[in-house]
Parts: C-alpha cells; structure tokens; sequence
C-alpha cells in the first residue's frame, strides 16, 4: 500500500532516521535531493518554515523569522528533513537578514536546479521595526524567467497588517 | 419541487445510500460522475476537503492535510459523495505530499475530462516545517490550456501567515 | 430632503409594505427592477447574501450557503426586497449546487439584462466537504464579455481557509 | 518646525475650528480642498470613513455603512474635515445605497478635478442582505482613463466573508 | 562563523550603539547605508514600522501611523537603526499625512538611488476618519520605471476593513 | 403552524407595521412591551446594537456606539422594533456617553421592571481615545440584586484589544 | 474493532438511515436517544448547531440562528441525527426567538431528563439588531440545581463584537 | 435637545476648545473633571488609549503602548480631552514601563477620588520581549477596597497570544 | 549540556526511535510514562492534539476532531510520542464522540494516576451539526475532586463561534 | 524629565549597553533585579516571550515556544534586558518543556523572591501534538499563597484553538 517503492526511496538518508546530527554551524552540504515523480507537468512546492532563528552579525543577538520557500521543480524536489537540518545550521550564524534570504536561494539553486524558486523571510522587530526581505529566481532559457520578474513585480502589493504584538 | 427530474439523477448510486463500503486502500474506481446541465457556459466548482489524512511511505506516521480542489466542467461533475469514499482510500495509504497532490489531479482528469482543474494541498507540520504542493491542468485545443499556465506562473502571491498553532 | 422623487419610486411594490406573500417553491417571478440614475459611468453592485438555504434533491436533508451576487448594470437595477423573496422561495426547493448558483445567475441576467453579473455560492459542508461553485457572465457585443472571460480565469486563486468548524 | 508655512495653511478654515455648524441636510458646499505639493508623481489617497449614516427613501429607517474613497490628487487635495461634514450631511437624508455612492463620487470629482477616484459603500444588512456598491472614474486625456476600466474589470474578485454578525 | 566580514560592516556607526543622539526635530542626514551583497538579481526589502507618530501643522495634535516601506536595492541597503532614528524625527515636527508619506519616500531616493520604492502611510482616524496615503517611485532607464506606474495602477483594490475599534 | 396565538400577538403595533413615523428627538414613549411567556425559568434576552449614534453635546459632531443591552425579564419582554425606533431616537440628540448609557438603562427599566439589566456602550474614538461605559441593575428583593453587584464586580476583566483601525 | 455492540446500538433508528422523512412542521417525537455508557462522572456533551432557520410569527419572513445547546446526561444522550431533524422542524415554523430557544430546552428535558441543560440562540439581525436567547435548567434534588443558577448569574459577561458584517 | 444643560457643561475648558497648548512634559496638571449625573448607582467608565508613546529613561529611545483606564466614579467623571493632554505629557518622558502604569493610576486617584480603578499597559517589544504592567486600587472603606484584591487575584488568566508580528 | 541525565531518560523507549509499529486496532498498552522532577508544586501540562480521527460505529464514516488534555500529575508524566501513538490507534476504530473522549480519560487515569485531568473534544460537523463532548477527574482524597467539580460546573460558559466553515 | 534618577538606575548593567556576552549555555547568573518603587500597592507586571528555544535532550532537535511570565512583585523587579539574556541560555541546552517551565519559575524566585508569579510556555508541535506547561507560586505567609492556589485551580479552562497552521 505504498505510492514510492523502496527503490524510489533509496537515496533518502536523514528521513526516518532519528539519530542525526545537528550541524551548529552554516552547512548547505546537509541538503538532499529525490527524484521529481510529475516531469509531465509544471507544480509549486511550498514550505512553511517559521522556526527559524539566526544571529545579528553586529552585536550577536537573537533574530527569529518565517521563512516561506515556493519552487517549481525540475528533475529533483528538497527533502524535508533535510531542508531542516539545513535551516537549523543557522542558529548559531551570523548574517543580516537581506543575506540570509539571498543565501538560502542560492543554495537550493545549487541543489535542485529548479525551474523557479522564491524566498520570503518575515522576521520579528528589533526597536520596533522588522524587516521582511524577498528574492527569486526563473531558470534562464524557459519560461519561468519572464515569471519571476513578473512575479518580482507584481510582488506583496498588499502588505500584511503589522502591531508588533 | 425538484430542480432534476429522477432521469437526471439516475446514475448517482452513492448519495442517498448509507450503506456504503469504505475502502480502506487507494482506490479511484470509486469516484462517480453526473451530467453537467450548464454547458453553455464555463464556471467552477470548488471542493473545500479539510478532513484528509493518508500515511508517511518512509515512517508510517500519519499525515494531515486540507485539499482544495477546484475545476471547471465539460460534460461531466464530480459527485460529492463518491470524491469523499475516493479522499478517504488514502487514509492507510502511504505517498509522499507532492505525490498525493499531483494523483488525486490526475485521477480527476481521467474521469471528467474537464476544461480545467487544480489541486492544492495544505499539510500540518512535521518537525516544524509543514508542506503544501499545488498542482494544475488545461485541457489542450481550449482557452483553458493558457489559463493554466497563467495561473500556476501567479500561484500563491500572498503566502498565508504560518505559525505552527 | 429625498434623492429620489416619488416618480422615480413608482415601480416599486415590495419594499415598505410589510404585508407580503412569502412564496414557499421555487419562484423568478417575484423579482422586480428599478431604472439606473447613473448610466454615464460603469459600476458595480454586490449583494450578499448569508441567509440562503434549498434543500438537497436525493434525500431532501436542507443545504446552507452564503451567495454572493455582483453586477455591472445596464438600464435596470434589482430591488433588494424582491431579491429576498426570490431566494427564499428556494427555502423547500431542492436542487445540486452548481444548479442553484447557475439558476440564479440566468434569472437575474433574464430580469436586468446587466452588462456583467456573477454568483457565487459557499455551501456548508456534508460528510466533511464543502462545495463552492462560481458562475459569471458578460454581456455579447460589450466589453463586459471579454471582462467576464478574464475574471473567470482569475477566479479565486486564493482559496479562503476552511477547516469545518 | 512646521512642513508646511502659514501661506500654505491658509485656505483652510474647518480644521482647527471647533465652532462648526453641521448640515443636517446633503449639502456638497461643505467641502474644501487645498493646494497639492507633490504634483511632480502620482499618489493615491485613501479615506476609510466608517462613521456614514443615511436614510432609506421609502421607509425612512436609518443605513449604516463604511465608505471607502481613494483618489490620485492633480492640483488639489480634499481637506478631511471638510470630508466628515460632507458626510455628516447625508445624516437625514433619503437615498438608495447605490444613488449615495454615486453621488459622492460625483461631488469628489466636481470639486477636485483628480486624475482618478472610486468609492466603495459597505452597508450593514436589511432583511438578511447587505449592499456594497462600487464605482470609479478616470480622467479623459489622462492614463488614469484606462487604468479605471481595469480597476472596474478586476473589482473585488475576492468578496470578504459575511456572516451577518 | 560571520557571513559579513569586519570590513563589508565597517561603515555602520549605529548599530551596536546604543549611546545615540535622538533627534527631536526632523533630520533626514541621520540616514545611513551599507552596500548590496546581492546585486546579480533584484529583490524587495520591506520596513514595517508600527510605531510612527508625527504631529498636526494647525492643532499640534499626535497623528500616529503604521509606515510600510518596500524597496529594490541597487548598490546601497538603507542601515535599519539609521532608519529607526529618522522616523523618529517626525515625533515632534508638525506635516500632513500626504506630506510626510512623500517627504519619506524622497529622503530614501536621495539616500539609496533605488531601482524601485514604495511608501504607505496607515494612519489612526480622528473625527471618525482615517487617512492612509500611498506614493512609489521607479528609476528612470530601468524597468521598474513601468513597474512603478502599474504597482500604482493596481494598488490597494482589496481595500481593509475599517471600523475604527 | 404558529407559536404565539393571535391573541398573544395583540399588544404589538410596530412589528409588521412598515409606516412608522421615526422620531428625531430623544422619546422613551416608543417603547412597546409584551408578555413573557416561559416565567417559571429565570434567562437572559441580549440585544446586540451595533448602529447607534447621538451627538456630541458640546461640538455637535456625531458619536457611533455598538450597544449591547442583556437583561432577565420578568413579567415583560421588550419589542425589538420599539427598542430600535428608541434608539433612533437619539439620533440628532446631544449627550455624554456616560449619560447614554445610564439613560438607556433606566428607560428600560421603567419599562419592563426586569429581574436584571445591564447596558454596555461601545463608542468609537475621538482624538485617538474611544470610551466604553457599563452600568447594571438588579431588582432589590430578587437574587438578581447581589447578583449585579457581583457582574460589576468582575466586569470586563479581559479588556478587548483596540488599535483604533 | 467497535466501542459500541449491536445491542448498544439497537435503539437507533435514523443515523445510517438515509431514506428519512423530513418534518416541515414543528415536531418534538422525531427525537430519539440512547444510554449513556459513562454513568459514574458527569460530563459534558454540546452540540453547535449554526444551520438553524424559523419564520417570524407576525410577518413571516425567515429568522437564521446558530443554536448551542450543552447538558451533562443522567441515563440518556440524544441521538444526533435526530437532534437534526428536531431543529430541522422548525424550518416553517412560526416563533420568537426567545420562544424558540425556551421551547427547544423544554423539550430535550422531557425527552432525556438531564442533570444540567443550557440553550444558546445567536440571531442575524433585523432592522440593524440582533437577539440572542440564552435559557438553562438543573434538575432538582442535584448539585446541578445550584450550579444552573450560577452559570446563569455569570452569563456572558464578556460578549462577543457585533458588527452586522 | 441636549442631554446636560450649559450649567453642567460649564466646567469643562478644553473639549470645544481646538487652541490647546500640548504640553511636552509630563503634567498632571492638565487634567480636568466634571460631575457625575449618575450617583445612585455604581457602574464603569473605560477609556480605551492606543497612542500613548514615552521614552526609556535609560536610552531615550521611544517606546509605545495601548493603556487601558477602567474606573468605578464616586462624584468626579475625568474629562476625555484632557486625559488625551495627560497621557500626550508622557511623549518626552522618560521612565519605565512598570512606573508609568502606576503614575498615570495615582494622578487619577488623586483628581477623581474614584471608588475602584484599574490601570493596563500592553508596551510593544523591545529585543523579542515585551512588557505589559497592570495596577489597581479600591477606595478604602467601600465594598470596592475588596473587589480590588478579588481583580488583581483573577487578573489576566487568558493571556493574549503574541508573536510580535 | 542537559537538563535530563541518562537515567532520568532512561525508560523512555519510542522519543528517539524512529522503526515505530503503529498500531491500526485501539490500543492503551502503548501508552508511556516517566518520572515528574517537580512534586514539590502542582501544575499544569496540556496536550493540544488537532490531528485525531476515528470512525463511526453505525456507517463506517470517518470522524475528526482536535482533542485537549490537560492534567496535573502527580508522580509520573505521559511520555508524548507514546501518546501520539495512543491516539493513532483510534485511527480505524469505531465509537461514538462521546464515548472516545471518556475512554481517553479513563485510560491516563489508568497509566498516570493524575491529581487531576480533563479531556475536550471537539469534532467536525455531521449533517450540520458538531459534537463537543469534555470531561473529567480529581482524585479521592485530594483538593482536585473538589476542583474537578467547580471546574465542570463552569465549563465552557464562552462557546466558540461556530459557523461550519 | 526623567522618571527614575539616577541613582535608582544605578544597579542596571546591561540595559543600555549593547556590547554583551550573550550565554550558549544554561545561565540564571546573568538575571539582574532592580527596586520596586510602588511597595504600596500590590500589582503584576507581564512578559510575553515569543522568541524562547531550547533543544529536546533525547534528539538535540530544536524545540519553540512563547513564554508567558506574570508575577507581583515584592521588593525587587526582573530588569528585561537580563531577562532576555537568561532565556537565550536556553538555545543550545537540552530539557523536556515541562522541565523548562518549572526552572525559570524557580530561578525567578529565588532572584526576585515575589509575593506571586506563573510561568506558562506554549511549545510549536512535534508530530502533531504540542504541550503547554503551566506552573505557578505564591509566597507562603501571603495572601498571594491561596491565590495561587486558586489561579491553578481555574487554570486555562477555555483553551486556545489549535490546528497545526
Ligand atoms: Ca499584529
Ligand atoms: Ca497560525
Ligand atoms: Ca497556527
Ligand atoms: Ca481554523
Ligand atoms: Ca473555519
Ligand atoms: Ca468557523
Ligand atoms: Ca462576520
Ligand atoms: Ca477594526
Ligand atoms: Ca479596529
Ligand atoms: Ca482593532
Ligand atoms: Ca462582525
Ligand atoms: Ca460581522
Ligand atoms: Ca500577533
Ligand atoms: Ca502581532
Ligand atoms: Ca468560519
Ligand atoms: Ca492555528
């Protein structure tokens, strides 16, 4: 009663395997990929990531934010604990939160080669401001170049309502 | 004081018929349809399904997940009783969320033949980050083919607020 | 101290007068118009329409939903009261959905002949799944019809969140 | 320490003054407008007015609705407190919902000559339905012109949820 | 384990500084910049600042307001405390809400030479109304030049509701 | 098929009755009552009144109030149509809200001599301040006297959240 | 891999029996109930039931609610389906809502003689007000005699917002 | 048609009276009082503050906060425009949250005289972390001194949930 | 860097251990417990479980529900995964709504003997109508019975607004 | 213009000093109290912490919570930039929820020794199950030592909703 033979689950090596180590320092190697089952057709994958924390290059403070990552695949989709562990080898990191985005595009670019990806961080305020940095990226040579920049364009026109309670 | 006549209604064997077999495996032979009595004109229908739950294929554990289903008929509707018997034969199968998502599309298109349709599922989190695949289709030779094409390249502009309660 | 004169009220039977029929079965013929005082410029009007309820054709359990109706008028706009009356005489009706929402569509567009109308229904859910159809129309030889083709395509690309409860 | 000098300040006369007679009869006199300092880039403006009362023509009972008025100023800018007893006048007042939105429209424009308005009435319900009209206007010879057949074309594709409480 | 080195922090003087002259009149040359790490794709950078309050020209009164700023870098990110302190210079510098909204937008053109900016002001009713302006600029010779004017000729159709609680 | 006899329907005149003269001054004589008909029971009746307005008795400018009213009858239940006439009736009348909201409830207890009442005003907000009166009565001799010393006692210990928007 | 056995599920007659007769006039014998397995602790069971409709006794034009209904059993529970046809009687039945909910609480004491029962009737509004009924029983001789004069001392003293939207 | 006579209104300078000095340092000597019309029985005024903003004593940098006034008068009403110049004294000030909140209380016991009053501020975040004090205060020698200790034991059980967004 | 040594942790068999068998049949023998480090205080832990589901006993329909546990322990805690595991085994069982909930009870007062503990189910809508049933436990000889008793005569006094959406 | 002198600031050492050791590891060292200046009165001062992590001591997986701290102070007050310090000691430390909670209530005792204070952490889920610890303490030969009894006792009876999104 399965969807996935076991051949087709093979190269998954973190997902049901509870004895992991947790990198605590910025590691884009702990990324997984597997194969994309639908190339016939062109779909989104979204995750929701609101656990993640990293620290303020300058004074070493805690930053927290949601970071929402959308793609449409090629031949490979994320794996998910994987993705976790990844975004968890920030926690001890210093970066600001305009480079954490742009990083975190790159490296599932370097992964997956995907046909699009974006990236949305919205993270917590610090003096009563927060910041909330957007990237993406369409694959050159396919459609989804002109999607991006339309997607770019068109993007977060109706902001979402902050009180920073 | 009925809007179809018991002509009309003759084909629909689930509705009205409590004593029915749940199948407790993936199964599309259980979905139903009925005759479209608008084809004069394009619209759509939406399914709000927030009571789906199927199986993780590495670990077994369940999953959660709300699936919106919206298409737009040719001949053929959906009938509502049977898509519930087809959603609940995932409940003790095992797929992964992107393959789940991208199935239950294409087992639509197999019965309905529609102009188009579109599949988003919502899942809960696991580990802190939750999963949610869209998938979509245009019938080729009609107007619906660009659609949908144009509305995967827009798909999910204004991410919901995810915080994991 | 009146915007409307006592002529331009004339049509009007139902709204102040308290003493009307309330037609139990199905019924287009209690809907009445007034003339537009403003066919220099296009606008919309919207209704809705929380308190909608028929009864299901196969076993004759009653169906909710909230119905919302907006159009571009021409010469003729609907008086609300007369809508009232028009959509409780569904209340012992028993019709589908996507018939329901399609019906009352064809009649008003038979009542104003407006330059665009759409209706769309949001029912409450039964055995865990809610059915929304949505159905529109643009008046031939406008730019209405070219308008109604694009909002069909566009239509409700951001699902409200439903989780039965 | 001021942004704008005595000079600028003087046209007008309602804010800053207390002793203010209200209209309790429609009255577009009231309105002031005062001279634009950023004629060099378009800008909107948005006024969310949920204070507006009126009278129903027929019966004489009280309406009640959020209006909603954006504009994209040319030479002048309306002056808010001027706009609440414009308002304030339609308090005793008899008028359809979609003749009142019409009307300030209309006046708004009479006064302003503005590159773009529309204004959106949100009307608490009577008998179980609520009214919400919309209409707009852009300036001839201006891009404003088609940018209001766009605004109207794509108008309030999402409707707010109702529930009548 | 920095993603920016000592030298790409050097030329911030703010942050991690906590001994800081606040500014009580209007001073726009508090403003600092740092450079773009990223400047091979366009991206969005947005402020969400709740915590806005500037004064009336003629009554002396407190305005408060939500400004939400949005920008595509070129060369220069504008340095978040820096921005912190130069909204904080309106808090007793009397300007309308138009004026404020406009004047923000220009000092940060002037400051960073942006591809593209967007700044809205949501400000809190008096007299039972409240003013929300929006402006946006797009570099001349690029593309966001006719960005600017469609995110303008879009903007805000979704309008939020309002009731002043 | 009816609940209530003709007989037992007697007393009311406004109910049913669209020709009704809508008072512009304050008049506590439109009140209309009619039997309770469960006295063996002791329960509540709350009347939910977001559409009241008066007038600010130094200024003139409108005040707007959601008005709450819960009361255990007695002998008497209050019509809702008398109590909405009664409400309109303050309309163009000028008071405090605190005298508002004491005046309703001594209205009402003249009329009904209730086992219990309480009246919660919410107004909207002047100069960024909105004002929330509450005031109960118990009938001395009843159990409902201690009882409305206890009510106000814990009254409102969960202030709702306001942000003036 | 039942909790129930056939003979604890012999005196049910309507759930899993979908060729039911719908009463259109008001009809208490429709209702049924069953054992309660769980003797030994009180407990509490509630049933939310927002699809409830009744016509108004003097013009007959149709009343919405949402009717909460909690009780801690003695011997008996209600059976669900019948509870749905109960309420579903009221359709074309004429009453006052204060009736309704009294009338409704009356008749599930005959039928289950509870120890504790409380009957919550939430209203859409006419003419801009809305009534919500709230009665409650204990049965003597038990401590849920007193407990139901408390739960009524403290009834709602936080109400939910109303806005008529 | 004035609910208070000019005798009763006599003692109030700032309300009608648009040329007030706002005093930029804290001053309780702004306040004003007037008589309360309902003596007979005790009941609660709440004034609902959302733009109260003050210094830290520490940095100088700004802080904001909703305060929260409820208050049992005995013969004294506070003034609504002048608690508005009260709280606008604090927006120079420096001091801690924790002192604010009990000042503001103490300068009303000390104009009013009042039987009870309670005092909430909900401070937005400063480093993910914020800060919400609550006061209050019973005239000793009434039945207030005791519900003052009753409110502070049950005070806030149902904390708000924040996530500083 | 531990808060737990190895011997605290020691009996805890499934937290770290991914090869799970999940149970397909109701099953209490999976259920864990471990030792409470704090006896010295009474407190709280509460399980929010949103993700359960059963089916019915008459038709075989799935059912959902969201269940919470809260519990104060006396010498051992529920370890949370073997909980999870618990709640799967429901997964295709057979039992009334309220039936389940106190069987849950039951079973944590076999494996914890608790101080006290309550269980709130709250399912999704059958026909249009939600079953809520809760329940709960002090133990004999403790202050808890008493507690117990209060806390289920004033349960759920606010029921959350309902709407089958 | 200052609230404090400062001579009562003296003793703070981390506010206003940004260049701080920020603890990877567990640390109640770093907690700092300052004076309370209101002995007189009896009063509770609230954290909201919405930014707290910590690791589960059996996987090293990271876990999220808000932490609410309320507490009355006696002599002594938490200064919150130390407060801040203390729970990021927990970012990289190992601990069960319930562990967590009890600690920082007992760490903030013995720092401040208050006459009450409750700790309540709302932790993110794991495997679709998420737990919500609650402790609380008052001083023994106080008032506040029933009161906590009595704050346990009617602890958290109307929980939040929770849907994993
Ligand atoms: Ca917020
Ligand atoms: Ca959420
Ligand atoms: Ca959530
Ligand atoms: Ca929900
Ligand atoms: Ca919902
Ligand atoms: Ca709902
Ligand atoms: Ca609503
Ligand atoms: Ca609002
Ligand atoms: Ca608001
Ligand atoms: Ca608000
Ligand atoms: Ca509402
Ligand atoms: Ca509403
Ligand atoms: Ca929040
Ligand atoms: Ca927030
Ligand atoms: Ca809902
Ligand atoms: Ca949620």
């Amino acid at each position: 009663m399965q969807g996935r033979t076991k051949a087709e689950l093979a190269g998954i090596s973190l997902l049901g395997n509870q004895a992991i180590d947790y990198k605590f320092g910025y590691d884009p190697a702990v990324l997984e990929s597997f194969a994309n089952k639908h190339p016939g057709n062109d779909y989104f994958v979204k995750f929701n990531c609101p656990e993640f924390t990293s620290l303020c290059p300058m004074t070493g403070q805690p930053d927290f934010a949601t970071i929402y990552i959308s793609y449409v695949p090629d031949k490979l989709l994320v794996e998910s604990k994987s993705l976790k562990l990844y975004l968890f080898s920030f926690r001890n990191h210093g970066d600001f939160h305009e480079d954490c985005v742009n990083k975190i595009m790159k490296d599932l670019v370097e992964l997956l080669d995907p046909k699009y990806i974006e990236v949305w961080g919205k993270f917590t305020p610090r003096g009563g401001i927060s910041i909330d940095p957007y990237c993406n990226y369409g694959k050159e040579g396919t459609k989804w170049q002109a999607a991006a920049e339309k997607r770019l364009m068109y993007h977060d026109m109706y902001p979402e309502i902050i009180n920073n309670r």
